[in-house]
């Protein structure tokens, strides 16, 4: 599954609009037409025959965005007073800081949190390694780890080009679930190398989530680590969206009345997102998932788990529930779809084929990928192992993510709102007790 | 130069004490008298005829500090109401956090700084990586390494026991110096390992600071660090401590009319204090230095550089200026000192030789180590060098910090208050600038 990585443009126009009724309406009309959308809009001044008004407008492209300035200048009743580059303004210096969580406005209040105060609380750590846990941040902190080999959709660009998605990561971590996310960017391809620096630094956090590195090298780099650390390593290009995956399955399953263990699925695109959808799903018990994709060492992988591969057309054929994941906007032709079939095609920001399509070819129940947001499982996955003090997150702590996650979801919705803390809250329980119950954990007493 | 890493403690009491004139005093001298002194005392409540307040502690040790309890309790006048611990308080679950630098209230704040938005910002670095500086906070980041092996005083206590004093120093970037200060706890002893680790992760950051790592490993680290990369790498135990003793001597040479240029300069303790020492102020001008070490490394290591290896009746015979760094209480006998002499000994908390001891035997000026925290320095060194975007920082920049640190100490004084943030904005600025003159730096124009 890729994310929205077009030439989308985000910019904040600022617009004066004359009293006259209507003209709002023509506005927005104005913008709709450019095939734009509207973010937030909002009133920043009432004067006495006119309103203004700051409107970010979502374009498919800069250039579309100028085109919908000059068709602005030359509306009557409305004057465009300034247009503001938001995106630019809040990743000026960075999106994240440290901030201190005591103070100190004293010499005296340096002595408690500096020296001397400070020895002492090191040399109880020393004494009983378990008291870092309480006396430092370390249990509250997770790595956001990345070589830059697949950021977003727009594939190797390197780390330090990847670094805004880091802070976007760590700035969701703190703001759904109170974690400190690190980002750590390491400069290599090399597997080895990459597994020796992690597990060198590995000491400084209580989870790593490692964070758009590329397919195959994923697999091995998180298998490799997670066996020889003692806290949680998750690659949340797998399982974060495996998780989400499942938890809108489980929806569907609801809405169109299916088994979905018993269900045969099948998964078009096998990197990150395709294998762990498929190992979550195993894990789940459905008892057959087929598979398909481009790279023979994908399809190798995935055979080796237990999957089945085959054709584009075979997995079309036999799918009760098809996945894509594939990157390719519009590769499932409407005549491949099967009647009563549900289709995700997930790729962002254009699906493998569009939901409508589906249903119109016969499909039960179809949709893409804008709401399949791994944001939505990853905060309370971490909080809920960092709670747990977890080694591992297991697929038991997954499920118990997902099916919280569908539960919390409206009525014909696939998955609630990502900003709703309250499910980040009840995921982060349910996966501390799935911990808890399935033995990963370091202590199973004196947490609090 | 040790800091102070006795078995100090520091607890907060709180009393109620009764109208009577004088209680508050003989409350005070009680303290005292146990060898125990004051930190912060506020008043909490003010009733008819008591007043309640918390004084905070500094006792030798935790016994010393529960005689003091039993005796308070047996003042008439005086009741013991509560004894809080304020350092265990303090460190609870860490002293930093990654904190927002940006809000996310509205799904539409999510696409500016989440996905789409922050897909363009991606490819703009990928177009042209100097934005890095601008659109991430990289350069407004200081990786703050140790592998644990010389924690304050405490020595080779790990990187995990380690780790309240690099949340403290992180704090002291923030607060002193708006630094993103980010402690990495790296789990070996082998340089080669930690060379490469670090080497592996330096693009997350705008420089590396190295810290608590013993000697003579220490050296060789940062060497090979600052060669191999782009940005400054710092080893803060010696060049830190190093910008502040110069300070301390550039005033001193004030005081007693000395020329410290062609003074002769004796180092007892060639570890990383003592060697930094070396190097600055063989840097700075001073002609003849002379070392003494129990450890033949470290001796040799600093004849190399061109220091001249004595004996420590060597030193204290010669030198015109002898700084001890050695952390051996009382190493220095009055005896050795001699006539007009000026003497540093750092040891924190109990020096080679007390002061008075010192001016008693014939020194004409004489300090602890209380004043010379290196806390002065790191911050405003860091900062100018990230400001100018430094690629060193070489012995010029070090030089400027050390000496607007002097001019800033009151008449009479070796160095200013850590927490005048004026202090750390001037180092910045005059640090910034020699980068700027000297040349090391990744871009000259540009800079705002």
């Amino acid at each position: 599954m890729k994310h929205e990585t077009s030439s989308h443009t985000i910019k904040r126009a600022r617009v004066k609009l004359g009293d006259a009724p209507l003209l709002l309406g023509r506005f927005t009309t104005l913008v709709a037409e450019h095939g734009a959308r509207f973010g937030e809009i909002t009133t920043v001044h009432i004067g006495k025959d006119h309103k203004v008004r700051d409107a970010d407008i979502i374009a498919p492209s800069e250039a579309v965005f100028d085109e919908i300035c000059d068709a602005i200048r030359r509306m009557d009743g409305i004057d465009l007073l300034e247009v503001k580059d938001v995106v630019h303004e809040a990743h000026r210096h960075g999106k994240i800081e440290i901030a201190p969580r005591v103070q100190v406005k004293s010499m005296d209040d340096l002595q408690i949190v500096y020296t001397p105060g400070v020895a002492s609380i090191c040399r109880r750590i020393e004494a009983n390694p378990s008291l870092a846990y309480e006396l430092t941040g370390i249990q509250n902190s997770v790595a956001i780890v990345t070589n830059g080999t697949a950021i977003l959709g727009l594939g190797d660009i390197g780390p330090v080009a990847g670094m805004p998605v880091m802070e976007g990561k760590s700035l969701l971590f703190r703001l759904l679930a109170g974690i400190n996310g690190y980002p750590i960017l390491v400069d290599s391809k090399d597997p080895e190398e990459i597994i020796r620096t992690v597990a060198m630094i590995a000491k400084t956090f209580g989870a790593i989530k490692l964070e758009d590195i590329r397919a195959p090298e994923c697999f091995e780099i998180e298998t490799r680590l997670d066996e020889a650390l003692d806290i949680p390593v998750v690659h949340d290009d797998q399982h974060g969206t495996a998780v989400v995956v499942l938890a809108a399955l489980l929806n569907i399953a609801k809405y169109t009345h299916i088994n979905l263990r018993r269900s045969t699925v099948g998964i078009i695109g096998l990197g990150a997102a395709g294998a762990g959808i498929f190992k979550l799903l195993h894990a789940y018990g459905v008892r057959r998932v087929l598979g398909n994709d481009i790279k023979e060492i994908m399809t190798e992988i995935f055979a080796a788990g237990g999957g089945v591969p085959t054709t584009l057309e075979g997995v079309m054929g036999e799918g009760d529930i098809v996945i894509a994941t594939t990157g390719v906007p519009g590769l499932i032709r409407p005549e491949l779809v099967r009647r009563k079939q549900v289709v995700l095609a997930l790729s962002n920001p254009d699906p493998e084929i569009h939901p409508d399509e589906a249903i119109a070819a016969g499909a039960a129940f179809a949709a893409d990928g804008k709401s399949v947001n791994n944001a939505l499982a990853f905060p309370g996955l971490f909080r809920g192992a960092l709670d747990a003090r977890a080694t591992h997150i297991n697929n038991l702590m997954k499920i118990a993510a997902a099916e919280v996650i569908a539960g919390f979801a409206s009525e014909g919705d696939l998955v609630p709102n990502i900003l709703d803390r309250d499910v980040h809250a009840a995921v982060a329980r349910a996966v501390r007790e799935a911990a808890l119950k399935s033995g990963v954990v370091k202590f199973v007493s004196g947490l609090d």
